[in-house]
Order: structure tokens, then C-alpha cells, then sequence
């Protein structure tokens, strides 16, 4: 009854070697619950000291992507090198030759699903990445065949675990933004150029799946609201605190009938919501769907192991299933027909103003507010030296008349400025 | 491109009837991401009001299961009636006639799992029970189909409802057991016999389900140690609040080695731990696996829309899986060969003590502790007109050595009385 499938791995790095370290660990084991034989037969990785650091025979190792294509033997390849080429290349030419695909990789997926799909499509086989979104944690598995009864109204995640390390640290130990980045690159959290993380980019590439997958429709990373980390003070998380808030960097997709509003930014989570607790480099989803109402996802978002884990996932879940499972919408990389992004989106907001320390000001700045329909909560109101600090706490208002009504406090007094806006999750 | 699927429905209770709400409603939907036109072809309750109230015509009631499991055109069947009989004998007929089943009924499966699998292997047809544990949260596609990966080394879950609303209201309102056992009641949380709820046996039925899988291999309910909540005092819940706990009904299965554990009972969860923010009606799994670390899924543990998507998220599975999944392990109703349930197990423990207010009593009740191996983290003394009460709580000892000192300690002196015992996840 038992099979042997034979696997390869394309990118011998951290993930890679933790995708070789449970496929042999476990490889018992996954014999005895699955009857299958799976065996690492070739690996893709110029890298030799590092490919025999995971204890892989040289004579494992491939000359290039074309003797992996090309070996009969060989039914699934992993993906773990990261990055857009030659990973799409190397993928698209694997799944060409039948071979099903399990890649980690969220920025390739993101930018090229549509034509890594149709190239599975055409192949014959099969293309996972469960591993490409929130690390450990079955998300896409989950939305796939978990939550098909229902519409899904709003998927609300802490998807980066390198912001939310840098922003936990903040709060938790009250380190400044640099010095908790520092520490997160020491520790290997976050990179030498940290970009990709502390500006979203990386949790946009991740809601671009999730919200595809959630809402039925390619919604590319481009239209994603996009806002980092970088401007976030020691100040802005003390004002939180005050106010019951704690700070994540929140990717938030929602749809409402035909609108989707897909956006990631700062955002102050009530200190009693379940995501307000994640904290390090724990992840999580928030899912809402009109049946099931509300679930969270929970784990690890990174890691060798982690990662490794959802992609040998995969890697059974392609040895089991006969036929590949493909999108249930049209991958064709454009918004389906009659959705809108909803780019004037509405939320609560928090806005902190330095203003002269004069008679008035207060007046005018609501008189703003006012104006613009944006109506007020709580203000804080201190004083100092060096003018008034005051903070604002909005009800529900609509992006662009907080955006104007930011234009107008600076407008209306060179010496106000809209210190931070932070949006307010309700 | 698109099939149609035609669906029976066996027992029009809130669940069923919130199943065929699902079906109706979300029709088009299902339609136009699956590509199947399901349509509840028949369904089979006594009670023609209540199928009426669901706007289910008169004309699709079946005369008995037998024009159910003969109907040729019906491919799936969902069976809502709770119970094990008529539930099993209906059950095993449309199995065996080569339709799929689709059930919430967890004290059928965890009773008579490896009969109905045997019944489905002979019919060619699959047995899917999503709906049978915690409601909408999917821990069962999880374990089955994301978590391949790992060994699980433990699932620690909050899985029932009204357990979980009597001591959440009890803890955030100072209720009395009684007195939140009658508005769970009231509410229709808790039925107007409670003991399937309260004393552990429905918890106990789906830990026996979910270790099952973790474990692979059967863990029949029997083998759960089980202790309800009745004995819980408002006494209990505050000392809990002064160490820094939350008392929550748990239910644990721990794998180490080849020694399983499978116990529910009342527990001190740490207020930071993520468990201990799940109140009311919500449930939760955390899950650890040995790459993936620790998980969580969180949701809904009941309810007719919640339990409904999981219930519509396995018939849309059966309808497109062409090869139905079975267990991973022989599912013969026996622990497997070589698999010891560990009845000894170690836990931290809470002990509150009522002793005479005399010199000598503290270093007594110290002293069987210390006889026993139990070694002592925290104690708390108060004195009192009616004697002393003296609260211990220990570091992770060995059940029975705690057992033994309880009984030590009873016998020391007439007077001596512990009044709880609770466990404490660490």
C-alpha cells in the first residue's frame, strides 16, 4: 500500500534546510500515518557548504533546474529561495513538466499567481503555499475548505513578525523605534535592509492572497493601502496605553457587497480584543464570515520550523490529493468585473495636534473637525512650554475627510501640526 | 462546468436548520466559486411544524430513512439529529447505500467511530465530522490535513460552551455556580438536564475525538479522566484572581512518547495565557506540534449558523473529494498496541485547606506534603473565628502523590478538610 514519492528543493537555506530536517526526522512517521515513502532525491543550491550543513549528500544536489524537470522520478518540488527570479523561472518550468509546486515564497506568488496558476494548470499539477502567508499557521487552508459556507465580511491579521517583534518590544519594554529595530537584527528578526518589512510591503504582498482567496477575486498587492512602522513614537504608544489601545501593524481586508477595502497601517487594537495579545513574533488572523461569525488563527508567523512544517503540509497534502485544487475565481490578475476597491475607507481615528498654547486654538481645531464631519470621542488636552499638545479620538469617520481636515489644521497655524494619525480598529 | 448535488438532511433542529439556511441562502454563492448547484432534495424530521418554520415545503419530507438511503439522486447526507440512536442505524444505512455523511454529532463518533467508518469504507463513501467539535473553529481539517507534519505533543482545548459561559459569568460577574447555571439555562446555553455539559461528559466525547487524530490512534472516551464543574465555589474563582489564574474547564491530551493523556477538569489557566481570554460561548484549541510550536484556533464553539459552516464546509469538501479520507490509524476502537494512557499524570496543583487555627497545623499539613514528594510553590494563611484556611499551591508533582497527601491530610485531624483541588496549566 505504501508509496514513494520523491521530492526536491530548490534553495537550501534557512527554510529549505528546515523543510529537509522534518522530510527526514519525520520521515517515519510520516510513513506510518500516511503510507508514503518521501524521499529528498535532488536539491537546487550553489551554496555546498551550506547544503551539507543540513547533512545533504553531494550526490543530492543538481547541476541546475533542468535535471530536476527532468527527472521522471521526481513528482513534487519545493520552493524556498525567495525572491522573484529565478525562483518564477525555475517554478514555472517544474510545473510545465508535470511536477506539483510547494513554494513559501509570498512576493512571487503576490506578483505572479495568474501565470504560475495557468503554468500548473497546463502542467498538470498542483501549486500550495500555504507557507507564504503567516508561517506555521493553516490560513489558507482554512479559507480554502474550511470556510466555504461563508461570505467572508473581514479578515483582520497580524501578519509580520518582524514589526510586531519591533512593535511589542516598544510597548512591552518602552525601547525607542531604532533600538528595537537594532535588537530585531541582531537577533536575526529583521534584515540588514528592513524595508520590506517595516514599510508593509511584505504584509501587503501576504493580504493580496489571503483577501484574494477570502473574497473570490485577484485583488493585486498594488492596491493594497500601504503605511510601515517607521513613524511610530514612544509617544504614540503611551497615548494608546492611556486610552486602552495597543499598537499592531494590521493588515485589514474587508468586503462589504461589491467593495473591497484592502489596507495595511498602524493601528490601535482595544487592549481586550484577542489580537491585541499577540504579541513577538506570534501572528495571527482575525476571520469574520456572515455563518461562522468570528475565528482567530494563531502561531508562529516565521521560522526554519514553523514554515517548514506548512510546507510539508503541502508537500502530503500534494502526495494525497489525485487532482490539484486551483483558484474558484478567475486568476487572471485583475479585480473581477463589478468590484470596487473601496480606497475612501471609514475607521476610528487618533490624531495628535501640536498647536500654540493660545486662547482658541482648541476651538478652531474642533471647528475643523466639525466642518468635515468628523466627529470627536475623547480629547486630551495638555500644555507646556513649548505649546499645547492635544489629542483626538474620532468616532467612525471617512479617510478622506480626516485627510482634509488634517490639511486644514496645518493650514490654519504654521506652528500646528498633526504630530500622528493613528487609525483606531472598532 | 457545473454539477448538481443533492443533499438530505436528517433531524430539523436549530442545526439542521441552520445547515439548510446555509444552503438556501448561500446557494449562488456556492454556486458561482464551486461550480455546484446543491439542492436539499429531502429531508427527515416527525415534526412537520418545525420543517415548515424553516420554509422547507411539506413535499420534501421523506417518509423514513429507507427513501433517503434508496433515493439515487441524493449523494450526501447530513444527519442533525444528536443521539446515538436512531442517529447510528440511520447512519450506517446511508453509508452503506454509498452516500457521504456529514454529522455534529459527537457522542455517536467518539461511541462508534471505527462502526461508521467501516460502514462508509464498505459503501464507498465518505465520513466527515467537522461539525462534531468546537463548532465552526476547523481543528478537525487541521489536524487532519495541516498539521501532517508534526508530532503533536499537546492539545489543550476549551470545547464546551456552557461550561465555559457558567464560569466566565461566575468570574467576570461573581455569580454563583447556581445562579449562572440558571441564566445559561434561561438563555438556552445549558439544557434543563446540564450533566453532559457540566460534568465533563461532552468534553470528554470530543477530546476522545481530537486526540484520536493527534495521536493516531483510538483514545476511546472511556479512557478520559473526567471532572465536571458543579464543585466550583465563588471561593475558588477569587483565589485564583489573587494568584494570577483563570479557572476554565479544560480539556488535555498530551502525547509523550508512547504515553498519552486525556483528561478534562477544572484548571487554573495564567491571565496571560491566550486561553485565558476565551470567554462565553467561545472555544479554543492550542495546539503544539513539534515544528510547528505553539498554535491556537479560536471561535465559535456552538450555534446554529456557526456549527451550520462547518457542517456546509464538509458537504462541500464530500462533493469535491473524489476519494473520501479515512483515518490514519486503524480505527478498531482499541488504544494501539504499545500506547499506555498515562492516569498519573503531573500537573500544578491548587490545594485549599480548612484547619483548626492552632500552633503546629501549618508545619503538619507541610510535612505530608513533603513525605508525599509534593513540593510547595505558594502558601497563603488566613485565620478565622471558625479555624484556619490555608491555600497551597505546588510546584508540577505527581497525581497521585497529591492524592495521597489529600488523604494524609484528612486523616491528620477530624477537623482538616480540603475544600478544592484544582489543577494548573503550566
Amino acid at each position: 500500500m505504501n508509496k514513494t514519492v520523491n521530492v526536491a528543493i530548490m534553495g537550501i537555506g534557512t527554510v529549505g534546510g528546515g523543510t529537509y530536517e522534518i522530510l527526514t526526522q519525520n520521515h517515519d512517521y510520516l510513513l506510518a500515518n500516511h503510507g508514503i515513502d518521501f524521499r529528498v532525491k535532488k536539491v537546487l543550491d550553489k551554496n555546498l557548504e551550506r547544503v551539507k550543513s543540513f547533512g545533504i549528500p553531494e550526490s543530492a544536489v543538481a547541476s541546475g533546474v533542468d535535471e530536476i524537470a527532468s527527472d521522471k522520478d521526481i513528482s513534487i518540488v519545493v520552493e524556498t529561495m525567495g525572491g522573484v527570479e529565478p525562483a518564477k523561472t525555475f517554478i514555472e518550468k517544474v510545473l510545465l513538466s508535470g511536477k506539483s509546486v510547494v513554494t513559501a515564497n509570498k512576493e512571487l506568488v503576490s506578483k505572479h499567481w495568474p501565470t504560475l496558476e495557468a503554468a500548473a494548470k497546463k502542467g498538470g499539477a498542483g501549486l500550495y503555499f500555504e507557507a507564504s502567508c503567516v508561517g506555521g499557521v493553516p490560513i489558507i487552508r482554512a479559507l480554502r475548505e474550511s470556510l466555504q459556507a461563508n461570505h467572508v465580511n473581514s479578515l483582520v491579521g497580524i501578519i509580520n513578525g518582524t514589526t510586531n517583534y519591533i512593535l511589542s518590544k516598544m510597548t512591552e519594554e518602552g525601547m525607542s523605534y531604532a533600538d528595537a529595530l537594532k535588537e530585531a537584527q541582531s537577533l536575526g528578526y529583521a534584515e540588514f535592509n528592513p524595508t520590506a518589512d517595516v514599510e508593509g510591503f511584505d504584509a501587503s504582498y501576504k493580504l493580496s492572497i489571503l483577501s484574494s482567496l477570502a473574497f473570490h477575486t485577484c485583488i493585486p498587492f498594488q492596491h493594497v493601502y500601504r503605511e510601515g512602522i517607521t513613524g511610530i513614537t514612544k509617544a504614540d504608544i503611551k497615548a494608546g496605553k492611556e486610552l486602552g489601545y495597543v499598537i499592531k501593524l494590521l493588515a485589514i481586508g474587508k468586503r462589504s457587497g461589491d467593495t473591497v477595502e484592502v489596507r495595511v497601517h498602524p493601528t490601535f487594537v482595544p487592549a481586550d480584543h484577542p489580537l491585541a495579545g499577540v504579541s513577538g513574533s506570534f501572528n495571527a488572523v482575525y476571520v469574520n464570515g456572515d455563518f461562522v461569525d468570528d475565528l482567530m488563527f494563531y502561531g508562529r508567523g516565521a521560522g526554519a520550523r514553523p514554515t517548514g512544517s506548512a510546507i510539508v503540509s503541502d508537500v502530503v497534502y500534494a502526495a494525497e490529493r489525485t487532482e490539484p485544487i486551483y483558484s474558484d475565481f478567475e486568476n487572471d490578475g485583475k479585480i473581477a468585473a463589478g468590484i470596487t476597491i473601496g480606497k475612501d475607507f471609514t475607521s476610528k481615528y487618533y490624531l495628535s495636534v501640536s498647536a500654540p498654547d493660545a486662547p482658541g486654538v482648541l476651538a478652531a481645531l474642533a471647528g475643523v473637525f466639525a466642518k468635515n464631519n468628523v466627529s470627536i470621542e475623547t480629547v486630551l488636552q495638555r500644555g507646556g512650554s513649548g505649546g499645547a499638545s492635544i489629542s483626538f479620538l474620532t468616532h467612525t469617520a471617512q479617510e478622506s475627510d480626516v485627510r482634509r481636515s488634517v490639511a486644514e489644521i496645518e493650514k490654519l497655524d504654521d506652528a500646528n501640526k498633526v504630530v500622528s494619525l493613528v487609525r483606531v480598529l472598532s
